[in-house]
C-alpha cells in the first residue's frame, strides 16, 4: 500500500507516473483542500479536481489545470453578463463543482463527495480530502495593493492576483478544530510507502501537515516516508513555491525543502541539477536520492515514480 | 405607466406583446419569487428568469423556458457523472444562476441583482422581484408518492413531480415576514394601468398578493387593474393551474379565477370562447372584455396587449 501527500498540479503529474507502474487500487492520495474556495455559491475543490483530472486521463496538460477539450459557454455567458470570471470554470468543470455543491447540500461529507466523483471519472485510486472539515489558507500580503485587503484567501493570491504580490504571511483557518478525514491516520500508518509528492510545500504540503495528528502519524512513520523536491535549481517547476518560501524565511532550493521535511522524511528525491546540495542534506539526516524530476511527459513522470518507489 | 403583476411563460408571452405596443421604459413588472429554489448551491428564479429572457428576445419559444439556441455541455456532465438534472440547466442560463448567486453572496439585494441581469441582457423595462426576502410556494400534496414528503418545494412538485400529484394545500412560506421589493408599491401606486398577466392565479399571482402591502395596494387602484384570465374554456393553456384551482377548492374556469380577482380587478379579460360567462363575471361587479387571448406568436401576444391596454 502507498500513500500520497498530494497538492495540484506537480502531485497530479507525479501520481499519473505511479498509476502507471502500481496498481492505482494500492494507492491511496491525501489531497490538500487548504485551496478551496466557494464562487458563486459552488464549492469548488481545485487540488481535489486536479488531482482526479489527472487520474482519470482526462486533464489538460497543456494549461495544467481543468479538463482535455474543454469548452467556455458559460463562462463567456457569464462574462457578457458583467460577472466576475478571473477563476476560469469550464463546462465541463462546472459539472464536477454543481455535483460536489448539491451533495454537500445533501449533507454528504467532501469525503464520500470525492470518492463519488472519482468512482464516476473511472478513477481507481482512493482519494481522501485531507479533512472533512475547511480549512482554508490565509495570505496576508507585505504590501497590499490599493483596495485589497491585507488578508486574502488563497486563490486570491494566486489566481486573481496572479502570486504577483509579496506574501508576509500564512495561515491555515479552522485546521485547529479539523480532524484527519476518516482513513487518513490508517492510512499512513498501515504505507508500506509514503510519498510526499513535488508540491508547493508551504501552501499544499502545509495545510495537510497542519490538521492535527497528521504531521505526528508522518513522524511515526519517517522511515517509509519519501519527498520529491518541488524545487529545482533554486525554482519552482510552476506556481510561486521559490518566492514564497523566501518571504516566508526559508530558502528557496531542494535544501531549504529538505531542512522543512527532515522531521518526518528520511528520503528526499532531488533533481540532478541539485546534486551539488547532496553533503548539506544528508548532513540533516535526510538521505539523497539525486534522479531526473522533471515530468515533462507521462514516461518520465513514470520514470520518475519508479525511482520514488525504489528509493527507502 | 404601467405594472404588470408576472409568473413565467404566460406572463412573459403577453410582457413580449406589451413592450411591442408601449415603450418598455414606461412598464414596471412586478415577478413572483415564490418558485424560487436552491439548486447545486445557485439561488435560481425561474420566473424572474423567463421573464427577462422573454422581454430580452432571447427565450426559447419552442420549450416556453430556457434560452433561446441554448447548449447543454454542463447538463450532460453533470448526467455522466450521476448528478442530479430532474432541473434543466442550460449552459447560457447557468451563467445567469452562477451571477445571482455570487452577486446575493457580496450582500447584493435580489432587486438589484435582477435589475442588473435585465441591463445585462439589454431589457429596458422595469423587473422587480416580488420582494428581497424569500418567499417560498411549499405544496401539501394529497397522496405522497412512496417516499415523498407529505409537504414539498413548488418546484418539486411543478418539476421533479411533473405537477401530475394531486394537491391538498399550499402556503407561501416566509410571506408573513417578506416587505414587497422597493418601489413596488410606488409603482402600484402611480400606475396609469396594472395588468395581472394570465398566470397561475394560485402559485404564480398567489404569492405575490401574499407579500404584505401588495393586495391593499391593488384594491386601492382597482379600477386601473385588469387581469387576463388564463383559464380558456375551463383548461390551462399550460401547466396545472385547472387541477389546482380545483384541488383547492375553485372552480376551474374563467369565472372562477374572476372570483379570485373580483376585490382588486375591475376589468376582467377572457376568451372568446367563454363569452358565455360575461353575465355571471359581470355579476361579480368586474367588467368582462371578450378577446383571442391565446399569444401563438408573438403578433397575437401584441395584439392582446392592445386589448388590454385599450381595456379599462
Amino acid at each position: 500500500m502507498l500513500v500520497a501527500l498530494a497538492g495540484g498540479v506537480g502531485a497530479a503529474k507525479l501520481l499519473a507516473g505511479v498509476t502507471a507502474v502500481v496498481d492505482p487500487a494500492e494507492v491511496t492520495t491525501v489531497v490538500n483542500t487548504g485551496d478551496d474556495l466557494v464562487l458563486h455559491g459552488l464549492m469548488i475543490s481545485p487540488d481535489i479536481d486536479s488531482v482526479t483530472y489527472a487520474l482519470a486521463g482526462t486533464d489538460n496538460t497543456e494549461t495544467g489545470w481543468g479538463i482535455a477539450g474543454e469548452t467556455w459557454t458559460v463562462a463567456e455567458s457569464l462574462r457578457a453578463l458583467g460577472g466576475s470570471t478571473w477563476f476560469q470554470l469550464g463546462d465541463r468543470d462546472l459539472a464536477t463543482h454543481l455535483y460536489r455543491t448539491q451533495r454537500l447540500a445533501e449533507g454528504a461529507s467532501l469525503s464520500r463527495v470525492t470518492a463519488e466523483l472519482a468512482v464516476a471519472r473511472g478513477v481507481r485510486t482512493t482519494l481522501l480530502p485531507m479533512s472533512d472539515q475547511p480549512v482554508r489558507t490565509r495570505v496576508t500580503l507585505a504590501d497590499p495593493p490599493l483596495g485589497e485587503s491585507p488578508e486574502v484567501a488563497f486563490q486570491d493570491y494566486f489566481v486573481r492576483l496572479h502570486h504577483e504580490v509579496p506574501v508576509r504571511a500564512l495561515r491555515f483557518d479552522g485546521a485547529d478544530e479539523a480532524r484527519p478525514a476518516p482513513g487518513v491516520l490508517e492510512a499512513i500508518g498501515a504505507a508500506d510507502l509514503v510519498v510526499c509528492c513535488p508540491s508547493n510545500p508551504v501552501v499544499s504540503i502545509g495545510p495537510i501537515l497542519a490538521v492535527p495528528g497528521i504531521r505526528t502519524a508522518l513522524e511515526a512513520r519517517r522511515d517509509r516516508v519519501v519527498a520529491v523536491s518541488p524545487i529545482v535549481a533554486g525554482a519552482a517547476i510552476r506556481g510561486p513555491a521559490d518566492r514564497l518560501l523566501r518571504e516566508l524565511g526559508h530558502e528557496a532550493s531542494a535544501l531549504g525543502v529538505a531542512r522543512l521535511y527532515a522531521p518526518w522524511a528520511a528520503t528526499f528525491v532531488i533533481d540532478e541539477a541539485d546534486g551539488g546540495l547532496v553533503p548539506a542534506i544528508e548532513a540533516l539526516g535526510v538521505r539523497c536520492v539525486v534522479a531526473p524530476t522533471l515530468m515533462t511527459d507521462r514516461a518520465r513522470a513514470a520514470a520518475l515514480a519508479k525511482v520514488v518507489l525504489d528509493a527507502p
